[in-house]
């Protein structure tokens, strides 16, 4: 059986998402900041059909927390703007052919059918909790591994529940102020530091949470 | 002239002291597990007079932000547990010979004639506020660096003043879940990371401030 791991671009001060997401800010006001050593690299432009990059230390890491992901959970946050009742019309951030390439798993409180998409992604949404999703993506990944892609409220519900093994965190020299925090709440979790990766930009630091 | 630095162990979450200090938790509850790295450390150890401990990439890290600093300035709720008017008879947590061998300036609304120690600290208790203090402490600095040794709210107010060159943060896999925030309220810097250095314990990346 595979690990269950998280990798999340983080600020300085904690947050995973600035404050007031919606449709213009996806990942809050600010949230972009996170992501700006990743979107300019060239592991990442090929991992999304672009061409072009630089390729430094941080293309290791983003072509390691590709490989061998067999299933992605995401919260419904992460998958759209929306709240409550589902507009039937979204069908997720990424258009038809979405980077995921593997079964997605989205956790919401409202029952809507799967989604097919191209390149081998499907939305599959849950709504009887963590636990069910993540047996559910474990089937669907059979020996790799299960990947929380976020947003915040995901990881930390999987965190607190002990269920993660792996957080690998992009420390990013930004101060966001306000957003989304990961850690509050986790409990008193005990992680091990297992490796350390720096380009002039990113901090890399993956922890094991031990159990 | 030297620049204004600061150094400390935080939390990954955030925090640089756990809640409730008191004189059984000078660094709050919990706190010391930010320090534990340090006290097994040869470097930290010979620096406070002591034998043994292992020597590994921590102990030149340890060794790096020693070296250079002509002055201190800390905060009044780092030199003690007290509150309100001064105890007279309190003359910090160090003993008679402290580990800073500097003139070190506690900011302070309370004043207090000050305390020649041992070994070359002396403690000046400066109630004008933190522009005055960095100015005297410069003074006494030359052309050595000043360390603002903490806690989180004296490091907030000269981040927030733009007064700080270098934030060196020792990043340690422990989540206190509360305490003093480091990073709350500082507003939004740019900061610049200049250096990294992992052990298999702690992650220390040094920033600088860009004004």
């Amino acid at each position: 059986m595979g690990l269950v791991t998280c990798q999340l671009s983080i600020s300085l001060d904690g947050y995973v998402a600035g404050p007031n997401q919606s449709s213009e800010d996806p990942i809050g006001e600010g949230g972009m900041r996170l992501h700006q050593w990743a979107l300019a690299n060239a592991s990442w432009r090929e991992q999304h059909g672009l061409q072009g990059g630089e390729r430094n230390p941080d293309s290791d890491v983003l072509d390691e927390v590709r490989d061998g992901i067999g299933a992605v959970i995401m919260g419904r946050n992460m998958f759209g703007p929306g709240r409550g009742d589902w507009d039937e019309g979204w069908r997720g951030w990424w258009g038809e052919d979405p980077p995921y390439h593997v079964p997605v798993f989205v956790l919401t409180h409202h029952e809507r059918e799967p989604l097919q998409m191209q390149g081998g992604t499907t939305f599959d949404f849950v709504t009887d909790g963590i636990e069910p999703a993540l047996q559910r993506a474990r089937e669907a990944a059979g020996e790799l591994d299960v990947s929380i892609a976020g947003g915040a409220s995901a990881v930390r519900q999987y965190l607190a529940a002990g269920l993660l093994d792996e957080l690998y965190l992009h420390i990013v020299p930004v101060i966001l102020g306000a957003g989304e925090r990961l850690l509050d709440g986790v409990g008193d979790l005990e992680l091990e530091q297992v490796k350390v990766v720096a380009s002039d930009a990113v901090t890399h630091v993956k922890y094991r949470v031990v159990r």
